[in-house]
């Protein structure tokens, strides 16, 4: 058989080939790649494919204490990789990439996203990404998911959330897709914020079609990224492992809007694996949409979060002092401290009463019948009558 | 000045007169009971009434440790109450519940809830109770409470929670205010289950006003009971102790719906320190009515529930198995594994593929894919086309 038709001691060749290679998130992948480095081992796929796997193939070093990879799962990754080699030729894809000005990111380079490095042999080889933006710039970025068959609720907290942490400098990270994610990207937008869209598959094709001028617009200071090359299409696994990336890009997950199976929820999981806070937004416990939010809160300590100032309190443990200066809230009772508030509920609601009545009615000793008095005449509650007190004819 | 016109050697007397005497939750008077006794209580403190309070009143046996109580705190104590012995005759609120129809419960009666004691030295001196129900049913009691000012989801959501759980046989304790007690109430009611109301002024008067109907039909199967005597009148202080009441009654507490000072909210402070499970139901970001709901699952771990199941298996943990049994929850994907749902993802929608083509497209092993295929052929997926496979022509 013919060696691979490009240079595999092209460092970008041989990483960007390992994106066709192996399929997003496959960890012997990462492991080989870790050991050899991807154009080494990339030979040494070739040199298993020239010579035949009639033993178990294993890679120059055996098996590693550190990569517990074990012989028989060296062997079946082999076996899934090879196939792979028959019509590999990673120029072509590259060309596509070209094709639509899009640019290839390896580990290392300087906008490679530092955050990619907690998904440690999980890692993508590469990142295939178009669009004006920067994946390194120095913004904390937040994950915003949900089911694409959201509600009109979903789709305004989401679009409301977006809106408010793009304005606060926030990167705004979803996948691209129909429903929350499309409402959060275009919040982000409409705030001229960043948002980056990661897609399940290639990027030389933006999908779904449905979000095409939406995408482009993502392009036109933000990003679209995939880790699948240009040409690759969208399938089941490959979204569930996109949700990894967008999981892992944010350094928090909010969930909108997620029905009780949504892939949103495999977001949430693939965050709860990195450590990354998960948050989720309630809703209605008649809608559907929300069942799968509930789920998070009631099953997997997800963070109830109602407003961006909430998502922004979640943030601000790791550095930037983000959230907004709330509001001093009001106590679980009106300003009236607990004595004032026995000794006017003790008061006739039209006479007048004596410290002694008061004192009865109130179940207090005279003195804190006269503290709580003093207290209230200063807030205008009461006023001396006689003797005694009543409540104030002028409003409080 | 005269002694207490009545005979305050009688314990059931002299239990009620405390009813009087110290407000509801007053932790001191609690102290004086558990370490005299009611009776020997109202004794003493006629005694310093008549002896004039010239040095800080302390009862017989000094401070003592266990109780915790300083000087300062006793003397403070009878301040307070001396007020109350002025026109104190308890005779006259115990004819009051006989022309109701009331019965008077003091701790060691069989009826008394055993459930009051966590409250230790804040437990009621007496409960002034109505109704042909009994406190001392066998059952679970779950407490359903939310702001007066609620929705119709809020509403709906009580009503449905109460009747299912009353279906289960639980005891719905609640407020009877207007709003989401009401809705609890009723629910129970609907479903001919047993519900109690705790009112903050005296069971005399059954207030509020507008639900008169309501609470009579609360007493035919069920109680309404308070701790303050007949003739006392419901004031702040008192619907917060009330609370208490009801945090203490139910194992478990429900808010429905909460505005952010919503009442409701105390009485879950009450039921966490009762170290009773807190649970709160969701709602729309966009209601006020749920924000101290969203408050309590954000700032202080309550538990999301979404419907009955959810409150009866926050119950179970203390023993009764009354939780029904969840339909099995689907996964987060359909049925399909992994390894299915791959290969089905790499059959070309309309051709057939063959083996090898399945596996480039896969990212699998052929032999990955032959046992992929197998199990879709199996559940009608795909089917054998030539040479290849391509998807069924019939509904799978």
């Amino acid at each position: 058989m013919p060696d691979l038709p490009f240079d595999t001691t092209d460092p970008r060749l041989a990483a960007a080939a390992w994106t066709r290679v192996a399929e997003p998130g496959d960890p012997v992948a990462g492991a080989l790649r870790a050991r050899l480095g991807a154009g080494a081992a990339l030979e040494w796929l070739g040199h298993v494919r020239r010579s035949g796997r009639s033993s178990p193939a294993v890679p120059p070093g055996g098996t590693l204490q550190e990569d517990g990879v074990t012989v028989l799962e060296w062997d079946k990754a082999v076996a899934r990789w090879l196939p792979r080699l028959e019509d590999l030729d990673i120029r072509r894809e590259l060309s596509m990439l070209d094709a639509v000005g899009g640019r290839l990111l390896l580990p290392g380079d300087a906008e490679w996203p530092a955050a990619l490095a907690d998904l440690a042999e999980r890692a993508p080889a590469a990142l295939w990404v178009r669009g004006h933006g920067r994946l390194d710039r120095p913004r904390p970025a937040v994950a915003i998911v949900g089911m694409r068959a959201s509600t009109g609720y979903g789709e305004t907290i989401a679009a409301q959330l977006a809106i408010e942490l793009a304005e606060r400098g926030v990167v705004v990270v979803s996948g691209g897709a129909y429903g929350i994610d499309a409402a959060a990207h275009r919040g982000a937008l409409s705030a001229d914020g960043l948002t980056w869209a990661v897609l399940a598959g290639g990027v030389d094709r933006l999908y779904p079609a449905g979000n095409t001028r939406l995408l482009e617009a993502v392009m036109e200071e933000g990003v679209v990224l995939a880790e699948p090359a240009p040409g690759s299409s969208p399938g089941r696994h490959r979204f569930l492992e996109r949700n990894r990336l967008i999981a892992a890009l944010g350094r928090v997950c909010v969930v909108v809007e997620a029905g009780w199976r949504s892939g949103a929820l495999n977001t949430a999981k693939h965050a709860e694996e990195l450590l990354r806070p998960v948050a989720a937004v309630p809703g209605p416990v008649t809608s559907m949409a929300s069942a799968g939010c509930h789920r998070l809160l009631r099953d997997h300590g997800a963070v109830c979060v109602t407003d961006a100032a909430d998502v922004l309190e979640l943030l601000a443990p790791s550095g930037e002092d983000l959230a907004p200066d709330r509001p001093v809230q009001p106590g679980l009772l009106d300003g009236l401290d607990p004595l004032g508030s026995r000794v006017l509920d003790a008061l006739p609601a039209r006479s007048a009463a004596s410290l002694g009545s008061l004192a009865r009615a109130a179940g207090l000793s005279e003195r804190e019948v006269r503290a709580g008095i003093g207290r209230l005449e200063l807030t205008g509650h009461v006023e001396r009558s006689g003797a005694g007190w009543r409540r104030s004819r002028g409003p409080a």
